[in-house]
């Protein structure tokens, strides 16, 4: 039912390409929504994409490449002239047609920007300006406003005249003179007030607004917390430069949170799937390269206990189960610590309350875990004082593991840095080497002791 | 500026508690939004929140009591009387309603169920028996219809009625006899139609629409596809049962992002960071159990091994090297791969390109890393074989880890699991089995021909 593209339909549509049938093609696509477009690109060929975007209007083509993924744009973006490409970004709402140019070389941007509107024009070029990941670097500059004074018939009229070249209008925002942003009216209170009042009568005068340098994350908590579906964007003297709708705050959100947790995976917040396998290995090379460091950290450790392994060789054996498991639990608290920070459910006030429980739930697994793994190696014929290094090193490194994996991110946090950048690896070093050094130091003291032989 | 809520006012505030001073508190919060009431409630003790819940009236008592976490919600709930608690879930929306209610214990919600009006009782039971991640479970009954006859003036009185205990209308449901939707039409277009036209002139008799067992991802999906704000929901026979708004949607994405990486890090989908720890001990604890189940599978392999460790004790050094180094680079292909899949860039017919450039990347990683690695080694005065055997096995590993992690995922989301649930714990053995298994068992090779010693 919201599928309004269906398997058959893709190899109807493959033979009417074939056949050179526009008509047909036309006829097939005009019922569709240019989302519904663009879902059905993912299943063509190449030449097939593009030869059915140069049928496409101008409305719909400009539609179709803003939901069509980045590679696919490139391509449809370089199978058009100039010309038909001006058409196209004409089309947009500034903020995306802003999107759209940025990604183009310069000359190609001068010409297209040159092309459109005089009016779009400066409008587009104002938003380049704006920081990508900022209130101006997200906003539209197409929105409804009227000054104060007028009466509410006059900012119906307003909205008539603006509703053909906007969409999701949802507020008026009234201004000053001098453009100042006074209040907001949403558009059910224009429909049931009297048209010849002041449209200042039936204002929200207190409005929630943002700042055009505000983080765009920000502004994403921002349509959270208020559950509103549009905010007014103003510069520091309060006047009104654009908007923002909900649509485009969706996906900010979805991205913050990838981000996190690709910075808890060391991977550059860049890397898509389909990317060629060189660009995967460029991004990806450096932060191994961290990681191989802090493994030779780890390694080094494990170095200075050669004679005990050398004595007693089943060290060597269960020695990673010890890391392993420290590697694990520090995973489990730095993914609940990094997400209450994402969503403000982890404040600092609440940093010792939080390290308190983290070490009390490592030592607690620990001791469980290290119970089940000692059964385990005595049931396995190991010697049973292994079984009790097991229980005393898994102890220590949950408990390594439970302190480093909340501090870390919540140092990070403090010094204003993101919490979850490079957590994970600094986490796991400190459960390398904590584990390997509780787990071969305690042995080594064990054997001192003649505890163990 | 957006955040109404000081920092001194709190001190303040506080002050006027102790005094019980209820005139001056309900003069500070009145010009409060009701989430950043909710806000302030982070700064506050429990008798505090108490003492000021029980001042403010049912409709932004009911607001707050939306906006505070869980654990305040229940103390706030626990603190009035059933005949407070009723009036205040009587000024929710029913989704609100029902997601309150769902919460009390049988005797309590009974209580409330006949205390609310008739009517929204009845609402309110019908929304709680929908599954709560379905269409139903998150869609109010709250909306604006009318009979498909009205004219535009009539529909316009139709808001007019409705819209003092309904907010966000954005659009009009237009509905059959027996309340099939036949179409939509948003406010905007009911400011500038004349009045005595039919409404179903200039609705939109193609809306999109959600059948009431949808999952309520793909109900996300498609709010993002097509840039609404609101959807009808309707069931099989196409009658309209309620609609679901956008600000519950985006809680949605939220929820579900975090849910899978959730389950990458072996954590139970519940868990919040201010859990208490018996709590957080009992989610965690049957993962890191699967977790050291599998350790000791990786554990056994370098049992084989025993006497190959026994004769150069420095493998023992490396070995973690290279299994650390395989889990890592295992990390950033299963979540570069769960992402894609989540956000559909990652369609199954890609999987073969996928899985080709993933084995790719982990084998120019390996030979890099392992180069890198081989030196180290040598420059820290190890017998160069060793970084022979670091060089070729790190290849090895890695081109495990870009495998593993690529097909794991892929083969969850074929048997329509979910692709985030355990693929880590499945691909880190794999790594781990595979780092131990190259490195030691080349090195025994190594040493039966003479070539280590």
């Amino acid at each position: 039912m919201t599928d309004a593209v269906k398997e058959n339909n893709i190899e109807g549509l493959k033979d009417l390409i074939q056949k050179k049938d526009d008509v047909a093609i036309i006829g097939l696509l005009t019922p569709l929504h240019p989302s519904d477009i663009a879902k059905l690109f993912a299943n063509l060929e190449e030449e097939e994409k593009i030869y059915i975007f140069s049928l496409l209007d101008p409305t719909v083509a400009s539609n179709v490449l803003l939901e069509v993924d980045e590679p696919t744009r490139e391509k449809l973006i370089a199978s058009i002239s100039k010309a038909e490409l001006t058409e196209i970004v004409d089309e947009m709402a500034t903020d995306d047609a802003a999107d759209v140019i940025a990604e183009l070389p310069h000359e190609e941007a001068k010409t297209v920007l040159e092309g459109i509107g005089w009016e779009e024009s400066a409008e587009v070029q104002k938003l380049l300006k704006y920081p990508e990941d900022t209130a101006g670097g997200i906003m539209q500059t197409e929105l409804v406003m009227i000054n104060e004074d007028a009466t509410i018939q006059e900012t119906i009229e307003q909205v008539r005249t603006k509703s053909e070249e906007i969409s999701n209008i949802h507020n008026v925002f009234i201004v000053t003179e001098d453009t100042r942003l006074v209040g907001i009216v949403p558009l059910e209170k224009l429909i049931l007030a009297r048209p010849h009042l002041p449209v200042k009568d039936i204002m929200n005068p207190e409005p929630i607004k943002v700042l055009v340098d505000t983080d765009q994350e920000e502004v994403a908590r921002i349509f959270q917390k208020y559950d509103i579906v549009t905010v007014p964007v103003v510069d520091a003297g309060g006047r009104l430069l654009g908007r923002i709708t909900i649509d485009d705050v969706m996906d900010v959100i979805e991205e913050e949170i990838f981000e996190d947790f690709y910075k808890m995976a060391s991977l550059n917040t860049d890397e898509r799937v389909l990317d060629p396998a060189a660009r995967s290995l460029k991004l990806r090379f450096p932060w191994l390269l961290v990681n191989l460091a802090t493994a030779f950290l780890a390694a080094s450790v494990v170095k200075v206990f050669e004679n005990t392994i050398q004595t007693v060789v089943t060290l060597a054996v269960f020695m990673p189960v010890v890391a392993g498991m420290g590697g694990n639990a520090a995973t489990q608290t730095i993914t609940v610590v990094v997400r209450g920070l994402a969503l403000g459910e982890l404040e600092l006030k609440y940093a010792k309350k939080v390290l308190i429980k983290e070490v009390m739930v490592g030592f607690a697994n620990g001791a469980l875990n290290g119970i089940v793994a000692a059964i385990a190696a005595y049931l396995l014929g190991v010697n049973y004082m292994i079984g009790v290094l097991l229980f005393l090193a898994m102890i220590a490194n949950l408990v390594i593991a439970g302190f480093s994996g909340t501090i870390i991110p919540l140092i990070l946090k403090w010094y204003k840095s993101d919490p979850a950048l490079s957590a994970t690896v600094f986490v796991t070093t400190c459960t390398d080497v904590g584990g390997f050094f509780s787990f071969l130091g305690l042995a080594a003291l064990f054997l001192k002791y003649g505890l163990l032989s």
